[in-house]
């Protein structure tokens, strides 16, 4: 027998392994500070614990044999998507609906589905980069469409659909989250709605609405969905129980084409979501108490949105310009022209507060100017100590 | 502005999701027919529903804000994780766990890391095809080693990794399930697991060792985990607490050097499991009812399997070849030269009564001649009555 080669497990690994990029989600949430402003985190002294503590007892008494065994969700986690769709003016059946574990796990199935290296997805900008790295990591070319007080440049992505057309090029799919946008907060007003849909039908390109806090609006009038106002089936409609029951169980779902929904579910390798926590979620809702708790969470996420704002007034350079959101978790903040937002990062979180910088919220590397603020997780206290700390690091920062 | 032309959404797939594959799991498991021994589903007669109520109370009762907002799998499972395979003869810490949606999803991440088209591939024949299709999907050239009753044939192994080497191919993994095997039952002895983990240093090729019965033991020795013999790292261990709990939590584990755990978890897209159930798990595991509990199954799972043997001796034909298994939840029998399996499900179909063809447990056309009865979710008298109905369909066929 020869002698054994000096073999390495690395040598086994793909090409696509080769190289280590962090998971996208949850990694740094252990090491929270004094004030993080940071992550999009539920307040979890909101979460309705008893009463998913008695659908819990309910399941594991009444249904355990289905809810426990391998299966497919509760069917009545469909029905229930299935009325909250309707109450957004989306008209669904089964075969439109897929359910994953939280929506970005449905979102990060995008480029399975839809991309092959070089292909164009047109994102935001800025935009939620949890899931943009998705798209990113498998090969696509990044087009960014910039985003303004009320929403997604629909011009400007007219103007880039001719311009590729000309090239004969196709896109894959836009990304928006036009509602509460993550992270500038502001809301597309219809007539972009209307245009947007228009365009993608037009164009042949798929829409993919990111809704997560639509229903956490505090002032304002609702105004449609893009899927409610789609009618020649171009728009993917994507949401999730996270921010308005509870992260943890990592519930979401897809509404769309069912060819679309097929193929999300292929790809969905591990199989349907866990019977169990389905069952829970499902029984929860059915329970009536969901619109009452979405209430409560709106007058609270209110108030704590006010308290910043506020706070940002009293504190912040009158010069630096942050955005009213009508909704969702955060406060876009735009930075005068003599403030890097990294800067600003390293010297607050000597002082213990942290937010995301708008540098991560571009793949362009643009976004310097600007700082995303949480106001979902902290305390109203700790919001109003955070700001202050920022306000003084900021004037320290012109000295 | 042009006329628009007829665009159609299928133009938008990726190659890869152009056709349509059906999910792996659970699609089929809600057209379950009279006696179905098709599928290797736990009993939910034996399901710890009370225990798992007390421990989802106190998760929600003491760790709400955690268990239920974004963040990691709770650092008790980990504990728990590393008890059960500190039993199993592996030491392990956190860094070499990764905690996934079931078995399966980290199996089914195994392409991911290690596969790029026409890459080689070595699985049992008969194998499980729930995993192995998707190291199909991913392009991965499939060679298949026998299995006999004392699991895969390792002299054949070598046999091929000797041919390989000549031809310059080094496969990626080799994918096992050597105690309680699924599909036959059979369990690998001592000897052969020392030199199968043997090869896998010498050939520099990584062993999945698929190890989810193994506590379902109801007769023989223990035999060492392949991952136990293991001292130069080439072992990838990979259980869960489906067969022991529950299936419908949806959690498993793998254990292995921690690069492959990092590179796993990187694309496990939708980030770490979800906080609540991983909670839930770990406190019912930390009550100290689980070792209890595996008995009573192992009890229960003997004398399904026995009363199954029993009337199989009765039932069929004497030249149907019926392995004994020492645990786990499958009896595998190969057919007379004239009886086809997947003849012989058409006709027990007809009545009622279902079961694995073992052309299903093969990824080249084999397997015609045996098949694999599940004697773990049906009662005992179903189990009689189904064993029966097979073999007077078995009498019939050779009428």
């Amino acid at each position: 027998m020869a002698s054994t080669p000096a073999y390495r497990i690395a040598d086994l690994f793909a090409a696509r392994a080769k190289n280590i990029a962090p998971p996208t989600y949850g990694t740094e949430l252990t090491k929270i500070i004094t004030v993080s402003f940071a992550y999009g985190l539920a307040d979890p002294t909101l979460f309705p614990h008893d009463d998913l503590a008695a659908a819990s007892a309910e399941v594991l008494t009444k249904e355990a044999p289905t809810a426990l065994n391998y299966g497919p969700p509760a069917a009545q986690l469909y029905e229930q998507i299935i009325l909250r769709l309707q109450a957004q003016g989306i008209t669904a059946d089964r075969d439109r609906i897929l359910i994953g574990y939280g929506s970005g796990q449905i979102l990060g199935l995008l480029p399975d589905v839809f991309v092959e290296p070089g292909d164009v997805v047109i994102v935001e900008g800025p935009t939620f980069l949890g899931v943009v790295t998705r798209f990113v990591s498998a090969g696509a070319k990044i087009i960014t469409i910039p985003v303004d007080e009320l929403g997604m440049d629909v011009d400007a992505l007219e103007a880039t659909l001719i311009d590729l057309q000309k090239q004969g090029i196709r896109p894959r799919f836009i990304y928006t989250i036009p509602t509460f946008h993550n992270p500038t907060g502001v809301t597309m007003p219809l007539s972009r709605r209307q245009k947007l849909v228009a365009l993608a039908a037009e164009y042949g390109v798929l829409v993919v609405e990111d809704d997560a806090y639509s229903d956490l609006r505090f002032r304002g009038e609702t105004v449609p969905t893009l899927a409610s106002l789609d009618k020649a089936g171009w728009v993917l409609y994507v949401s999730t129980f996270s921010k308005i029951i509870v992260p943890g169980v990592r519930l979401g779902w897809a509404c769309g084409a069912p060819p679309i929904i097929e193929r999300l579910a292929m790809f969905k390798s591990e199989g349907p979501v866990g019977p169990f926590i389905s069952h829970v979620i499902a029984r929860y809702c059915a329970a009536g108490k969901l619109d009452a708790h979405i209430q409560k969470l709106v007058a609270s996420y209110q108030h704590k949105c006010d308290v910043m704002l506020e706070a940002i007034a009293h504190e912040f350079p009158s010069d630096v310009i942050a955005l009213r959101p009508d909704g969702g978790f955060f406060v876009w903040c735009k930075l005068p022209a003599d403030i890097s937002a990294k800067t600003l990062l390293n010297a607050s979180g000597e002082h213990g507060v942290t937010f995301l910088p708008g540098t991560r919220c571009y793949t362009n590397g643009e976004g310097d100017d600007a700082i995303r603020l949480a106001f979902s997780y902290q305390p109203t206290e700790k919001i109003v100590e955070g700001i202050a700390t920022l306000g003084a690091v900021l004037r320290q920062l012109r000295q």
